[in-house]
């Protein structure tokens, strides 16, 4: 059994880092694009399409939990982005920053998971770089994904093409990986079922690319729903209605919420969509969803309407309440 | 004056981060290619050359070092490593891991030399992200950078071109970088005038481009000079004779050097480059070196000979010792 432990000297470029990249990152993201000895690496990219990228960082506590971990997080969290963006996820870069006295058997089952949803997502993580940093300088590990995809020139996303009267769809429920982060937590007593719904959702936003009237996508990752819908009411400057007994919630999701007092709207997801479509194909858009892995809840969830940019809830008593701007952190570090 | 601290709030995805992003980076930052508000964004790349991609992650210690920062490091250290593989930088997407606690003025000033540096490169930050850590889990800001450049078809560059007899230059004094990140270590009680040597390679490395005997480039950061060479001799399976006398270090660096006991071959470098060149084309490489900014005390430092995969350094006294692979850290977070 390896009790080693990731030291300073590990991140000093020489045989240590070496044999840290070797042994843990090369291994188990190997592939045809990755060469850990060059200073860059050539991408092949399709000649026509555009070329788009995006990046993000990770810094979720702790860094296994239920249904998911950091690793597989780096991945999805970008080949997300791409996704909703219209584009197709092709590669990936990855940087580590690994806090001293991290366990070797920790970091090798957190990137071998990350190969693992890499391959499931169909992206090559091309090139990578770690650091050590010094025992209490760090949060064990924070990864930071870096990803470009390729997205067909005619096919055109953007808040700026939606219109009144446009209807809001999520893909699935909302909340999971959240309330599964904080169970997760050890100052929390609450068990239960709950699994993140962490995943790529490139089949998802595929299936949506041949529809005239899809409008925009977006993953409400950090900040939940209710940050998504503030952004395109903002983007827009329209009013967003949104109807809560049409937003999928799982029970325990909503009994976890209830019980701690958060509202699930604000809570990240990291396998769900909303799209923003014409009013005539969204049946069409969730029969799509419906048919796939991951999109068997969804649903159709508000409308655009001519008003003062803001987002209104529609209760299920049948009131109305703001959906204010996120303030207040109700839950630091989830991703 | 501005007296405001990163919280936490700062990280959660709301109406805080979205005003850090936007008076910070995207104001610093501002260029055609950037959207803060979109998940991925488009970038154009010349059809027919080869895009390459490359990644590093930065957790320099302290923040601000005479003649550089960690911001102006985070554009250098990537865009560099694009140039030594031949590559035009053009594209950067930037990661910020910023503790809790940080004053705004202080990344703010970072961000805009960060910004200035991205300038002088050439290169767009056309995509990033922040995240906030808590108090005691960060050093202050680490950052991570990825870049794309595009490289010319028909420019080939390896290990596998280097040939017995092929000559290695270095185009600039080595340990600057290293040994202005100690003096200002407040543990450090001397004083000098060493300025890190941070600065992009990019002119430096095209200007080889033309010679047909160019192998290989590499920048000796982490690990320094000796790392390189190592990398060298072991990729090639052959013996690589470096030359004392004729390796350039600044006199203040190596008085430094000795009065703490280090070897300033394995101090890192952030603006020189190491070019391996067939032996009839040196001269040459060494005079357009020389010309440029950076380049004016380019030297021929060494020589790829037939032998065991080792580098001996043949000392000013005329004996020989065999520089060894960086086991011990020198000087951790130098980078």
């Amino acid at each position: 059994m390896d009790e080693r432990y990731v030291s300073l000297a590990h991140g000093n470029g020489g045989r240590l880092t070496r044999e840290l990249i070797e042994e843990i990152f090369a291994r188990h993201l190997k592939n045809s694009h990755l060469d850990t000895s060059a200073d860059a690496v050539p991408i092949d990219l399709a000649p026509g399409d555009t070329p788009m990228i995006t990046t993000d960082g990770f810094i979720v506590q702790p860094l296994e939990f239920p249904g998911s971990d950091i690793g597989a997080l780096a991945v999805n969290g970008t080949v997300n982005d791409l996704a909703v963006s219209g584009a197709r996820p092709q590669f990936l870069t990855l940087n580590a920053f690994i806090e001293e006295g991290l366990e070797f058997n920790r970091l090798d089952r957190i990137i071998k998971n990350l190969a693992r949803a890499a391959r499931a997502a169909a992206v090559h993580v091309v090139a990578g770089d770690t650091k050590v940093v010094p025992r209490g300088h760090g949060g064990e590990l924070y990864l930071a994904t870096t990803g470009v995809g390729i997205k067909k020139r005619d096919l055109q996303l953007g808040t700026d093409r939606i219109k009144t009267g446009d209807v809001m769809l999520v893909s699935g429920p909302v909340g999971d990986h959240g309330i599964s982060i904080m169970l997760a937590r050890e100052s929390f007593e609450l068990k239960g079922d709950v699994r993140s719904d962490c995943a790529p959702v490139v089949a998802l936003c595929e299936a949506l690319h041949n529809l005239a009237g899809l409008r925009f996508m977006r993953d409400p990752t950090r900040g939940g729903l209710a940050t998504v819908a503030h952004e395109i009411a903002q983007a827009t400057g329209t009013r967003l209605r949104m109807f809560e007994k049409n937003i999928p919630i799982r029970p325990e999701v909503q009994s976890v919420c209830e019980i701690l007092g958060f509202d699930p709207y604000y809570l990240a997801c990291e396998g769900r969509v909303v799209a923003f479509i014409a009013p005539d194909e969204a049946d069409t858009a969730l029969e799509k969803w419906r048919q796939l892995p991951g999109g068997e809840l969804a649903a159709r969830i508000g409308v655009v309407e001519v008003g003062k940019a803001r987002v209104i809830l529609e209760t299920k008593l049948g009131g109305e309440r703001i959906l204010e701007e996120l303030e207040d952190d109700p839950l630091p570090r989830i991703c």
